[in-house]
């Protein structure tokens, strides 16, 4: 028997971090190496982004394509129409597409990205806070199957991402207020420091204060690419990402994606989540309660949703595509500021929980 | 402005070559890490081998899916069945698929599994000569789209291959001649011993002498791991492999997938592209009489097809995946063993070829 081995290689990516990059055409056209290029984008978003965006590109062949927002839409057969543009515009290998628009587009635009020929170059351009801070960097792209959110899909990096702070000033606020629950999950799971500067400093983040919001995001950004550099394919170190999104992505699927913003729901998780990390001894029970707070001052947790029984929660977060086995995965913190993965919560230890 | 960078891993994969390779389970099991497999295979499979794999994989919970095979099956919908039996029997990130089949297995499963919650392991047990020595390595997969052939896919590798040459034993004589075709082609493109060896020992490798059969397999594998190895997203060296392709993908399109096999048309597309090696003054008559004696001799060029006029498939390769602008890319030999690439290929020089 004769054994070979493949090797493999590195590769890099920037992300451009400042406020009115969208209007920087110097930063777009030395990523662009074809003479194609596909927007992808969203129904709502701002005419004047869009129209920056196009007339940066009128030496190239700009093709635009808009897709309808909406988890419900977030399908193979919504997926496909990028496909089809592509081919019925005849793009060819040295394409890009560019994602603008919030975490759906991203991760619709990516996923054609890394299946179009096997693979074709993308750039995002987040809008929404989520994207911003989260879903636009670490390369997780995909589509929902009627059996479960994201399952199918791709890890694929851009070639770039250009974060603009801009684009939040016109994000309506109960999209912005669910963005800043991913932004205090980062000071909880590993930034004590930008959590206490984000308990004293509610009035100038929900101002939008630009200088604010660059803050935040060059602080979530660093943290996620340093997370993501050192583990791509979301195998150990990434999970702690997850954090509230264990309970979150259950209360999603529960209330069928209405009614409940994604922010929303992940704050209801990282709240339940404290609360089992007190319950093991790990946080105390004033850092649950500081949480609380911090949550509460931000505008989440306000809605009164009818939260499903504890025993419907527990077998939905079983079906969760991070869940092995029996017992539940779930990220829990040590203290404010690390988190840990245990892979042994047990229906008992759920049910002894009050999640709200 | 602030600028980040994202670094990825390195990764690489074994190719076990030998003969009753499917029969050791100590192979098998030792690279499956959760309790699932799935078996993607074709109607066509010897019963033996199927069977034979899944009574190694007895302790494990192992399903199987049955591809039909054709390239008119090689779609989207046909692949999304691959997915919905995953969910259905709730494989978790865990599982392992395995492509037992030709190259169509292949690429359909290698993509599924590139899909699957973002990606899971798999493993290619290529059964027919085409799959062994191309396909099953260097992670193209992939889907065709109706506006062609392979336009939806991904650069995604196994965690190994099993190459197993027995299977070729089953192999019916058509389909192992084809396969021969993609033998020729790793001499003439990069091993002029292996053109010699394959010109002398046509008759031991028509009667599948095992020895045989394991030396071109080995040597092929060689090669192609090294290519993949240097560029494996298709960027630059591995264009080579496709010395024979540019018409070949031409000629199977316009003959709809039918009558004529993969090999079969590199087959007519290694001569047409011999031919315009030697205008341009690259290879002498000589050596292209030499390369049309070989492919005679395997049993190639036999069919007496009725091809299409040489407009039509200037207009077919044009539409090629490979192709940027006006001009062709082709493959050409700068001698028996070395082969170039041209860019600039043009209507004038390709009407002046006699390609049959």
């Amino acid at each position: 028997m004769l054994n070979i081995t493949v090797t493999r290689k590195n590769n890099a990516y920037p992300i451009h971090i400042g406020a009115g990059l969208i209007e920087h055409g110097e930063l777009l056209k030395p990523l662009i190496c074809g003479s194609q290029v596909l927007i992808v984008t969203q129904k709502t978003i701002p005419n004047h982004f869009l129209s920056t965006l196009q007339k940066q590109l009128a030496e190239y062949q700009c093709d635009v394509l808009f897709l309808p927002i909406g988890e419900a839409f977030k399908t193979l057969a919504e997926w496909q129409k990028i496909i089809d543009i592509l081919l019925e515009n005849h793009h060819q290998r040295t394409t890009t597409l560019i994602a603008l628009g919030g975490g759906m587009v991203g991760d619709m635009t990516g996923f054609a990205a890394a299946c179009y020929q096997r693979g074709v170059n993308y750039i995002q351009i987040p809008t929404t806070l989520i994207a911003l801070v989260d879903s636009a960097v670490g390369g997780k792209t995909g589509v929902n199957h009627p059996a479960g959110k994201n399952m199918i899909g791709a890890f694929y990096q851009p070639i770039a991402v250009i974060a603009d702070v801009l684009t939040l000033k016109s994000l309506p606020r109960n999209e912005f207020v669910a963005g800043i629950a991913e932004v205090i999950k980062y000071g909880l799971i590993c930034d004590a420091e930008l959590f206490a500067w984000l308990t004293n400093h509610v009035d100038v983040v929900l101002q939008k204060d630009l200088a604010a919001l660059q803050y935040i995001i060059q602080r979530c950004l660093t943290l996620k690419a340093e997370i993501v550099s050192r583990d791509e394919r979301d195998q150990s170190l990434r999970n702690i990402l997850n954090f509230g999104h264990t309970l979150g992505h259950a209360l999603e699927t529960a209330f069928a994606y209405q009614n409940i913003l994604h922010g929303e729901a992940i704050a209801i998780g990282m709240l339940a989540a404290a609360k089992l990390s007190s319950q093991r001894g790990f946080l105390t029970l004033v850092e649950v309660d500081q949480i609380e707070q911090v949550l509460k001052k931000y505008g989440l947790l306000a809605n009164r949703w009818e939260l499903p029984e504890m025993r419907r929660l527990f077998s939905l977060m079983r079906q969760d595509k991070k869940s092995v086995g029996d017992q539940l995965s779930f990220i829990l913190l040590k203290k404010i500021g690390e988190a840990v993965r245990v892979d042994d919560v047990v229906a008992e230890e759920w049910f002894g929980l009050n999640i709200m």
